[in-house]
């Protein structure tokens, strides 16, 4: 999954070997081009390299008619089908469902129609005890869903609870993703609450909150204020204005209220769900 | 004035410290991606530099509404004023004309809609012998007009002769731009001869000739033949296919017919009219 796709981002994504093939769906916040500018490049491309795969792009409705005219006017013919799934500004919604994940557009505050993404993993999280259900006379066309936390009625044993058959096992984690937004905690509690990892754009420092609020921006303490509200375990700051050469400033401003506080740094691979790891740089 | 824009294109040219606010045209040769997907940004990223001076940009008639949908769905209020000027596919036409140089646009024959560009230089050719137009009293409204080569009718010493007013000056050059084209020789002759410079495409190598012909590209040996029969005075090379990891094979097919032939690489300045110069890299 790829959120947003400034221009220069198939070089990018090339840059760090990461191959374009293995990407699924796309999500764009919004029409600023610093984040949808490489998607027509990083689309046509993928047909240059052969792609079969279908693609799922996520974006404001008028996207799908601007990739629409961009291909037919180059002639180019994709040999993949692409998805357009519009997303709503007015309200949540469930935009892609897949086996292992949900992900919800959020609308955000912004100078024109914006949303966040939160992503949700959806694995079973309980470890099958095949020995536990060998033992129970478990068939194995109930173990999809004893994975999923349910109790086993047996006609011989009675009810056996699920905790006898299972051990603990995976847990599902959840990113939330919210970029380009004015301040507006109260606004994003509920949907970001207790979230693993939350990126939240950081455009200013607090010094020029008069600036962020007039450009439907955030500052890296507006992140933070917001981060601990929401009692979220880790927070990543980025889309720092080309003022700042340095993200020290902001990142420390960040942590004076939420310490575990991360620099989106390009390159970078961060393990959700692992306060303690930020790991290799691809 | 730039010469196609694909994506990319302004991270590049800060990065040789070429300034966008120079740039007062931009020409784009047909809709396919790779030479034009940075258009958007570059015009955007002017404004946000502050612009104010009118750009001029010259390409297929469908840009100016795609690049219209692209400023509007982004709400960007664009500081200059952006003239956009159409080519025609079905003949040859003046697209610019400035005070020191008039462009014209050639239709070429690609899978899309594409012209090429020739650039001529218009400066007087003459430069100012002061004293002598002090000594024959050549009033100084005169002088423009001289230094385009006139003669001065005196009352007092009859017709003055261009040679006695001036010297020989600056002499006008003139590049052309060939690309994405197949091979076609006597329809581009009358267009590029004896240009200075000839930037011609060159996609494969000649044991490909087949698949340039197929997908409307040129191969470096036909680029050269072109070069040799139109006389021109340097050949530059590009476009190279993706397949190809090193110039070099495709410059020494070149050359084998037209041995005055560069390979166009990235950051390096080309002073054209100077055959013996390939001067810095920027």
């Amino acid at each position: 999954m790829l959120l947003d796709c400034g221009e220069g981002a198939q070089r990018q994504l090339s840059r760090y070997g990461l191959r374009t093939l293995k990407i699924s769906h796309v999500f764009i916040t919004h029409l600023h081009g610093d984040h949808y500018f490489g998607l027509p490049g990083l689309v046509t491309s993928m047909a240059l390299f052969g792609r079969s795969e279908p693609l799922t792009i996520v974006g404001p409705p008028a996207l799908s008619s601007i990739m629409q005219v961009l291909i037919t006017e180059s002639d180019a013919h994709l040999p993949f089908e692409v998805r357009y799934v519009a997303t709503q500004c007015n309200e949540t919604a469930v935009v892609v469902e897949t086996e292992q994940f949900s992900v919800t557009s959020i609308p955000l505050k912004h100078r024109i129609p914006c949303t966040g993404f939160i992503i949700k993993e959806k694995c079973p999280e309980r470890r099958l005890n095949v020995d536990a259900c060998t033992r129970y006379q478990v068939p194995v066309g109930e173990y999809d869903e004893i994975k999923w936390g349910k109790d086993y009625p047996s006609s011989q044993f009675g009810l056996v609870k699920n905790e006898i058959l299972t051990t603990a096992g995976h847990i599902n984690r959840n990113y939330a993703y919210i970029t380009d937004t004015i301040f507006d905690k109260d606004y994003l509690l509920p949907h970001i609450k207790g979230v693993d990892l939350l990126y939240h754009e950081a455009t200013f420092l607090q010094e020029r909150e008069q600036r962020a609020h007039e450009t439907f921006h955030s500052t890296a303490l507006q992140a933070a204020i917001t981060a601990q509200a929401a009692g979220v375990k880790q927070l990543m700051i980025g889309h720092f204005s080309a003022r700042y050469n340095d993200a020290i400033p902001l990142v420390e401003e960040a942590r004076s209220i939420f310490p575990n506080t991360l620099e989106a740094i390009e390159g970078v691979t961060i393990s959700i769900g692992d306060p303690s790891a930020q790991v290799g740089v691809g």
